[in-house]
Order: structure tokens, then sequence, then C-alpha cells
């Protein structure tokens, strides 16, 4: 005899009472002062309501609560640092999902010097993660802005980059083993650290940057490296992006392991963060249209070292006429004072207005060509804006910012004409064989721009992926992938577009 | 109305027809003059049966004729160069699977030194690859012995490993992109090589490494290094394996990024091949408990500076005590014959009578003390048995070769007692922490081992995987994962055997 189902309150008091009662009161709470701030993403742009939030301080707290909401039927929405930039962490507005922050699980349980091994849990701070390494004598080799909020967990299920990839790779090539709650409840142990492992599938890195949709990292081993003795930085000034290329090609000869970082900066951009920080100074006596922040790391050559091999090949590329002038920093204060330009580009950019921002890459070779079609391309087709690229080019990874004609008012035209000129952007990079998610990942905010644009065979495939994995789609429902109703309508809709 | 289906022949007939259709002459074929030595795997362990030899010529007929197996459900095993370990491109005894070769496609289609990359189809044979690097002033840095015939599509298929992991990674780690055909006969293009793409989950890594099982892979873009301009190797003899890890240790500090490869050769494997090969010459006067081979190179170093930094970290190990004895090759041809030493093993060893060989893993810093315990116990267990163990130590990986008796029978105890020891060899790797193919892969010869021991929370994961991208399981069944009626019968008897 079949009961109808008690209505959705009663369902969810169940749960709930069942979830206060395996995780505590430090473990759960629906209390809004502790969870709202939870519920909108650092960049403001999403707000989302929960059943609760959830602060599980164990991996089998995690697959319990887990194994709950499979029984109950509840979504889940795993959470780090909140420092995301795709919406990933932040639940929709239903409020029928909960959110499982990491937060607790924070113990950095070891740091081996012999191994160059560091265990943590999700919840360890990168931040906190490059001091522990440190203290021993080593180093972590990925680094972002928000490294003081974002958390190894986040960073491995967004494969996090940052500005030092150009050497040493991604999150994907840091992490050595891991440990994650499937959707069923189970724990999947990846966690021995084997160089050379060749039973089956690696759904190690099936779980990296699979955004919470897959399972829900608990425990990561990562690589660690040692921690460098010298280094050198300097600022270039070139007069165009195809000479950049050039330059970082001679420069990868010249410096080998030891290049560690190469970011473009823009005149524009250089002029917006002068005009944004007062105390800010240009590295150059003269304005250039491109300028390029060389960084060079090494575990055994000390500074001075460094400086001389850097110098000897920017003194080339000046010889070459292929730089017009370039700056190497004396010492670290003023390397960090090169640096704090290249990162106060975003804040310098807001200030100036609305402007539509976009995480793309495309094949390291064919950057500057991308660059010099796609910004007049934009600019011709939303008279008034301005489009500027700048950042990592030795990765072919820029941020493109679309700025807004003078007087468009913020808040408005963002979700009028930025919106159109966000999906010509990402329509640009995907004509070029680029990525419209270079660093930041899908989350909710890129979800609908992948369905339209990314290769169908590849989303279908992923799709059968996650219905294999999380066949209730409990698992951040939403994000990465359409929910299956909203991904049919849109496969229609591509599939009509085409007829 | 349903008809009864037509007896398998008449089936068989109709498939073999419409394959001869898409494919031409040099296409399809039945002759087993053609077909025959394709059948067996190259170490003659396995022989097959198959409907007919395919060979197509494009990704295009590929497709089509996995479209055509598709509809007919006939099982299709991938082959590239047949020099595979574990048996994975040898079709089973029905003789209903189609073999698959991708031999035919075997174009390079271009080695850029600008990008530094090599695009490749899947038949390219990996020799084919170097010549041609290296006619580019460039290098691919993954080499192993089955050079001569392994080919691009089999090394990613099984993620191989060879001598250069040390530094340059597996397989995995040179492949900038790739293209499959999935088991609906779709092509997946992931080949534009982007250094940093976060849409979603990461659909290369599933394939490499998934052994034909989850699609073929038809072409590759590869990554390929600057040539080395210098070279150093060194032969070196320890008292014991424990001071082989702690050298490993100190030569990485002290050559860093040059230090290319670390293998270990026992004071028994050195002494066989010098017995096998009547020219060979033992590097050092004395005998050694445990030798090592260092293998150095720098693209921008000479031999000569690379050659002095290598000895100034031997001199420090000799005066440590932590060395006996080392010698420098002084030139390309004495360090051949160093090498010639390290790859003679396998052949001396099986000159002396039936063994069984393990590729196995632990983690780095474990191996030693893996060794020291587990080559007496399998001695113990298995009276009159030798168990030695040589190769890359530093990956963690040695081959762990168990040698008979004296006085046994070849070909028959392989089958009785030889079987006893490979399982307990893998039970104890298994309670290290370690791996059962390091970088050989499963294939169809340690299936049912890796079913018995692996993590059931893994199996099972894969086990989905498989099943959401080839629900009609006819991409290479049965290798990797056991047939899904083989596979419930292996779960339930590991419940039973937990009971």
């Amino acid at each position: 005899m079949n009961h109808p189902p008690p209505p959705p309150h009663v369902q969810a008091d169940a749960f709930l009472a069942e979830a206060a009662a395996l995780l505590g009161v430090r473990g759960l709470t629906t209390d809004p002062e502790r969870v709202d701030a939870w519920l909108t993403d650092w960049r403001g742009r999403y707000t989302g309501r929960a059943l609760a939030l959830a602060s599980p301080a164990s991996t089998a707290e995690v697959a319990a609560l887990v194994k709950l909401c499979a029984a109950h039927g509840v979504p889940i929405v795993p959470q780090g640092g909140n420092s995301g930039m795709a919406g990933g962490a932040t639940p929709d507005a239903t409020g029928t999902a909960i959110l499982l922050s990491l937060r607790r699980m924070d113990r950095i349980r070891h740091v081996d010097p012999a191994t160059g091994q560091a265990v943590c849990e999700a919840g360890v701070i990168l931040q906190s993660l490059h001091d522990a390494a440190d203290a021993a004598g080593l180093r972590f080799p990925l680094t972002l802005g928000g490294k003081g909020s974002a958390t190894i967990g986040g960073l491995i299920a967004t494969n996090a980059g940052g500005t030092q990839v150009l050497r040493h790779g991604t999150m994907r090539a840091q992490v050595l083993g891991l440990e994650a709650v499937l959707a069923s409840g189970e724990v999947l142990d990846l966690m021995t650290p084997l160089k050379k492992d060749n039973r089956g599938f690696d759904l190690k890195q099936l779980l990296i940057g699979s955004e919470g949709t897959l399972g829900i990292v608990t425990t990561a081993c990562l690589r660690l490296l040692p921690a460098p003795i010298g280094r050198a930085t300097a600022w270039v000034g070139l007069g165009g992006i195809v000479d950049a290329r050039t330059l970082l090609r001679q420069m990868e000869r010249a410096l080998g392991e030891a290049l560690e970082g190469f970011e473009v900066v823009p005149a524009h951009c250089l002029a917006s963060v002068l005009a944004h920080q007062p105390t800010a100074r240009a590295p150059l006596t003269e304005p250039h249209e491109w300028n390029a922040l060389i960084e060079c790391v090494s575990p055994s050559q000390d500074s001075a070292a460094l400086r001389e091999r850097l110098e000897a090949g920017l003194g080339t590329a000046l010889e070459q006429g292929l730089i017009a002038d370039a700056v190497i920093a004396a010492n670290d204060t003023q390397a960090e004072a090169f640096w704090a330009l290249r990162d106060g580009i975003s804040a310098a950019e807001r200030a100036l207005g609305p402007a539509m921002q976009h995480d793309i890459s495309v094949p390291v070779e064919k950057m500057p060509e991308f660059i010099i079609a796609a910004a007049p391309a934009i600019e011709a087709a939303f008279p008034g804006t301005r489009a500027v690229a700048f950042g990592h080019l030795g990765d072919g990874n820029v941020h493109f910012h679309v700025l807004a004609p003078e007087g468009a008012v913020r808040g408005v035209w963002e979700e009028a004409d930025g919106k159109d000129v966000s999906a010509r952007v990402y329509d640009l990079v995907t004509e070029w064989g680029g990525s419209i998610s270079a660093e930041h990942g899908i989350g909710q905010m890129k979800v609908e721009e992948l369905a339209r644009l990314h290769d169908p065979v590849a989303l279908a495939l992923m799709a059968q992926v996650k219905a294999a994995l999380d066949p209730d789609n409990l698992l951040n429902p939403g994000k990465l992938l359409l929910n299956p109703p909203a991904r049919e309508a849109a496969r229609l809709a591509r599939t009509a577009a085409k007829a």
C-alpha cells in the first residue's frame, strides 16, 4: 500500500533532525547569522538558499552526511573558502540543498621534507600550506590571489591555476593522491602517492576539476618542492604582443627550468593601475604598448647568478631590437612592487566602471594573433567599449576584460549589453579553438555558455559520466553541467540552430 | 512480429561483407597468413582468434567501422605494435571480435620546433617519432625497449613508462591533445593543445591508460623538448638498497632537473648479464651488492660540465662512505655499454630458466624496505626460488622477478607454482599500498588479480564509467575490467572471503 509522501517541510525537518544528530551543534546550523555569509559568492554575483550549513569534522562525517542526503534525496553543494570565480560553491535559490562546508577539516597531517610531500585535509587554506612548507624549508608551487581563503579542496575541485603554471602546472600537477566521498557515501581512497600506477582508469584525474559534481574531495597528498634559493624579476617594455611571444620563446631557451612566470600587461592596464594606486610607480621611464613581467626562480642558483642569466637574455633581446627597454628588480621589495602592478589590474579596471571579465585560453602560439583580432572585433561590435587582455601569456591564458562605454551604469550594463559582449567573446574563443574557462572553472556562471559552445560529443560524454557516478544528480547539481531537463533543452536548441 | 536471429556465421558474413565494402582490400583481411601473426602477443603468452583483421587508413574509417561493429554487436580489439606486456591487444579465443590495427595510420602530420609539438596518427612507431624529433633538433622524452614496434596509440592506451619517467613523467605527461573514436562511433576531438582548460571533466586523462576499453585513440598531439646538449652517465657500486635511496635523494639535490634516470641493479642481475653476454664487461673492478645507473641530460649544459657536477656529487657520496665505488662514462659508447647491462637483464635472467616477472610499484620512499622484506618472504614461501628486483628506483617501480628452483621445467612451473608466486607477490605489493601494475597495464594478464586485490570502491567506479561509455561492452571487452558476469562473480568471491 502506497502512502502519499509527506509535504516537503516535514521531509526537510526529518532530514535536518538526523543530520543534527549526526554532526552535533558545531557541525550543523540553520542560524542565518552563521549561514548567510556563505550563501553569496565572494564577487557578490550569486546568492542562494540552503536547508542548513553542514560542517563535518572528518571524512567519516562527510560520508555519513552524504549517505543521509542520498537517502533523503537532498542535493549537496560543497564549499571550501568560498573564493571561487564562477559561482560553483553557491547553492541555487530553491533552498532544497544543504551547503557542505569543508572548512572544519583544516589539519595539515604532515609535511615531509624527505619525500617532498604534504598531506592536507580539504579545508586547509592555501596560505597555511605555504607557511607550513616554508617552515620545513620547502615550497608548494601554486599560488593565486585568493590564497588567504582558498582551500586545498576547492583548489583541487576547480583545478586552480595562478601565476606559476608556466613552470609548475595547475593544481592537477600538484596532486599526488586524494580521498573523496562519492555520491553513494562511499569513500574512494587514492591517497597512496605512487609515481607509476597503471591499474586502470585514472580516477584521480577524473575527480580533479570536476567541481564537486562527481565526488567531494576530503583529503589530498600534495607535492612540495625545495625552497628557492635565487630569484630574479624583470619588467620589460615592448612594442607589440607578437614580440612578447618571441621574447617568451627566447627566455624559455635562455632560462630553461628557472623561468617561472611570464605575464603581459598592455599600456592601458598599467596606466589604470598607476592612476588607481597613488604610490605605484612605473618601472620604466617611457610608456610602452606592451609590458612583460618575467619571474625566474631557482632551487640551486642564487639571485646574483639568476639575475646575470636574465640580464644576458634581455641584453640579446635589446640588441636585436625585440624589446625597447627593461629593468631587473634590484631586490625582493622591487620585485614585489612589479608584481603589485600586475596584481592591481583587476581592481584598477573595476574602478573605471562596469566591465565584463573573461578567463580564456587559446594555444600559446596563437594568443598574440587572437588578441590582435579579437580586441578590435569586440570594440567594433560594441561601440564605446574597450577590450584589454592581460595575464599569463606563457600559458596561453589571458584575462580578457571588456570595459563598458563611458557613462554605462554599473549593475545595468552588465545584465544588458554585457551578456552579449561575453557571448561574442566566447564565440571568438571557440572559433580559435580555445577554452571559455582557462582556470576559473564553469560553476554556474558559464554552465549555459558551455552547453551552447562546447563540443557536443564531449558534453554528451561528460553527461554520461555524471549520470553514472551520480545517478540522482545530488552532487552540486546544475554546476558545470546543466541539470538533465535543461541539458536536453540546450541540446535541442543547438540542433535547431544548426538546422 | 519477431524473427529469430540468423545463426552466428551468417551474421558474421553480413558484417564482414559490409566491413570489406567500407575498408577495401588493404583495409580488411581474413587471410591467415596476414592475420595470424597478430593474434599472439609478442611474449607468446596469449593467442586468440578474430573474425578478421581490420586496418583502417583514417579516423573516418575507424569511426565508420566502430559504428558498423556497434550495429552488429561485434567486439573490437584495438592493436598498435602488438608489443604490450599484458596481453591487452590480443583477442580472446571465441573468434567473435574484430582485430582493429591502427598501424596503417602512421603519418607524423607535423613536428613544430616553434611550439615544441608533434601531431602523430596512432600507428606512428615510437622510433619514427624519435627520428623525426631528432631531425628537427628536438626530442620526444619517452623511450622504452619496444621502441622499434610500439606505437603512439598503444603507448597512450597503456600510459607507457620507460627509463625517463623520473624526470619527464609517463606517456600521460607527454600528451597535449588527442582524438579518439568512442563506442558509438562518434569522434571525440580533444586535439587543440591548451595549457589551461577547465571546461569540465578531463576526458583526455580518462582515455589515457584506459587500454582501448573506453575509446580508440586515433591521433595525438605530443610535447617535444629541446634536444639535449650534454650527457653524463655513471655506474655506482653500493653496499645496500637503502643507501641507493639516500644516493637518489642526494643526486636529486645535486643535479636537479638534469637527473633523468636512476636505475638499480643487484649483484645477481649484473652477474647474469655478464655470464649471458660474452662481450659485456663489469664497469667496476669489484662486485657490489647493489649497483646504480645514473643518467644526466641537459638541454643547456655540455657533457663536460654535467660530468663535473655528477663527479662532485659522487665524490661527496664516496667521502661519506655512502657508495663504495663509481665510474663516469668517458663517452657515449661507454654510456651505452652501461645501459646495455641494464637492458640485458630480462634476457639474461630468462636464460637461467623459468621465472615469474612482476611490474610493480610502491611509494619511492618505501621501495628499499619493500625489497628487503619481500624478496626473502617469497624465497621462504617457495623454497628454491630466488627473488631479484631491479629497475626504476627513482619511480618506486621495480621489476620483481622470481626465478624458479633449479630443475624446474619451463612451461610447466609457471602454470603451477608460478601462479602462486605471482599471487603472493601481488598480495605483498597490495599490503604495502603499491600497484600490481606500475607501467605495463592490466590487459588480460592481470585482470583477475586486479579484481581480487584492488579497492572495491575504485573497481565499482571503473565499472560504472565503463558501462556508461561502452554500454554494450564492445571495446576491448574483458581487458582491464572483467566482463560483467565474471566481475559479479569476483565481487561475490571477495565478499565471501571477507565473511
